[in-house]
């Protein structure tokens, strides 16, 4: 039995929802019959209460610090995930104009086929003919002058490749980050939208973080739900109705523990040496192999496979019985993958390389 | 000092989210770390997971069983709130003609509101003139043939009044019931769509519960987004993306709970001994006046005050020194207002009338 964590707990390579903090999690149980001293649970505060107030404030301000987030952007604790996003951003963006979208993986697809109910898509890149198994350059993308925004999706989470430059258009950006967001340093000032379903990096599934340059809100079609304008969500500061407060109050806890591991910055290290160390194996083995091409890797999900289903499923039931789960891939990827969040720790990698070079050892 | 809950809890009046059963809280805490041996905090599952789908379809069947649901009706599990629903309600069912709209209280005015967006609101009913105190009765009621459906609220948080009987139309109902739902038998058979935000009587915020009859799905306009269709949602059983796992895993709690007090019918009998104390109370009370008519009233939201606002807000005050919190009423309403919901046992309510009749009996 290789090492595992705490609590008889395993070690949980999800996709999202996924692995959080332990301390967090013991954190949130510490607190659960009575938070801060008010007598009552966190899920049953008024969200108009000073004491959730407080909460709902300091998260913000925690995110703001953590991702430098500057002054001309706002950012937005909302519901509905990134697949309510991919209706909201051409409904408050687009204007029935033209926007570009670049498909490099399943998420993007769908973002860009949601879009099209609200204007004119314009596809900058489609990797899907080669399994989306790379990023393009920036020479690759076809950039329509004055498109409304250029949307990408950073982390492609089913396939397991990342972008490892900032696009380069004329248009806003429009990033979905929901898989490698608070895992590195970024320029925000650069983007005109970032938006993360908080299920991988930072909190339970039932938040989505939108971070939005003021100057774009304000443009949204008539038919646009109220709860769907940027522009009143940003007046009503994310309150117009009551929002997930469960979920805003983990997000406050994690980003306690960011900060403890030494904010975004401790998060990029530690990211690099653990998928580091996986990608290094990978490529040194003769049962296993990555996905994805180098330099269009993904960190924080590594895609692999010996190329056999069969053998796949068996290496997969192999590591679940030593306490390593979740490590099939996408139903439509196939293989299997290994997703190392801000959350995994380095024990959890070595337990899985261990386990893979004795899988190895027996089936080569 | 009267008696106050266990473990230095507050007796908690809000109107939502409100307080959750101690049972359940304690429940959630205990398998905070490692839920029913799975090794991972039911946060941390995937939600396409065995485990997690085991917790999910629970947590609907029992939803289903409490509530007697039919088969020709779904049981969706949504994100959003309420107000998500206002704009997806006629988003799909509306298809640019009329609909009613029985306007009783705060929420049915923006649900009102919200749907002229879509389609023509006419107005059955606005009780906006007596301060929202009284529900109308049938005969007041006017009904326009042909209606593509006809909404109200079946109880009303602000103001404090609960319809008590279902009305006749002859389109499909849609009812409100987030502050309501699970504290009476409801025959479901009747209703074309039920919804209700859960951070009331069933979990924590962050969860939107729809049980809609199957044949009024797939009606949606074209620029409706996927994940706001009932069709689509019905035939990806709520999951088209990620659910909020963590509010349906306590929903599935909350109803165990439910089902230990005598389900509906228990909760209905103790909401009905509650409430009822409490206005025998306020109609023999020289200083506290309950502001919903006889008839009319809620057995959840209790509406009351002096008449005199600086009196309201000592009194609150001295109620919040014993531990009785949360009474202040919604600031368009002003007053003080006691939200009894399931959750809320009877020595709360013991302890608010022996307060009131303190503070009565030094302030008359």
């Amino acid at each position: 039995m290789v090492k595992t964590m705490t609590e008889d707990r395993v070690f949980n390579f999800s996709a999202g929802p996924s692995v959080l903090p332990e301390a967090v999690l013991q954190r949130a149980r510490a607190e659960m019959m009575n938070v801060r001293g008010s007598g009552m649970s966190v899920m049953e505060m008024s969200h108009r209460s000073p004491a959730f107030i407080e909460i709902f404030t300091e998260a913000k301000e925690k995110l703001r610090s953590s991702l430098r987030v500057p002054e001309s952007h706002e950012i937005l604790f909302l519901q509905g995930g990134a697949t309510l996003q991919f209706a909201a951003i051409p409904m408050n963006l687009m204007e029935e104009k033209t926007a570009d979208y670049a498909v490099t993986g399943n998420f993007s697809a769908k973002a860009a086929k949601e879009a099209e109910k609200y204007g004119t898509v314009h596809i900058a890149c489609d990797t899907s003919g080669s399994g989306h198994n790379r990023i393009p350059t920036q020479d690759e993308l076809s950039l329509t002058p004055g498109a409304q925004y250029f949307y990408y999706c950073a982390n492609n989470t089913v396939y397991g490749t990342e972008w490892p430059y900032v696009p380069e258009s004329g248009a806003p950006l429009v990033c979905d980050m929901s898989s490698d967001i608070l895992s590195r340093p970024v320029d925000v000032s650069r983007f005109g939208l970032i938006y993360a379903g908080a299920q991988k990096n930072m909190a339970p599934a039932g938040l989505t973080v939108v971070i939005i340059d003021r100057t774009l809100a304000g443009r949204e079609r008539p038919f646009t739900p109220q709860i769907m304008s940027y522009e009143t969500m940003i007046r009503q500061d994310s309150m117009l109705n009551t929002p997930p407060c469960w979920c805003i109050y983990m997000l406050s806890l994690v980003l306690d523990w960011l900060q403890e591991q030494g904010g975004v910055e401790g998060m990029e290290q530690l990211k690099k040496a653990r998928a580091g160390r996986l990608y290094a194996y990978l490529d040194e083995s003769r049962l296993f192999h990555a996905h994805a091409l180098p330099g269009s890797r993904s960190d924080m999900n590594v895609t692999f496979r010996t190329g056999d289903a069969d053998l796949d499923a068996a290496f997969i039931r192999f590591a679940a019985s030593r306490g390593l789960v979740n490590l099939k891939g996408h139903k439509i990827a196939g293989g299997m993958r290994a997703s190392l969040y801000n959350a995994m720790p380095m024990e959890g990698v070595e337990a899985l390389i261990e386990t893979m070079k004795e899988f190895e050892k027996n089936h080569v």
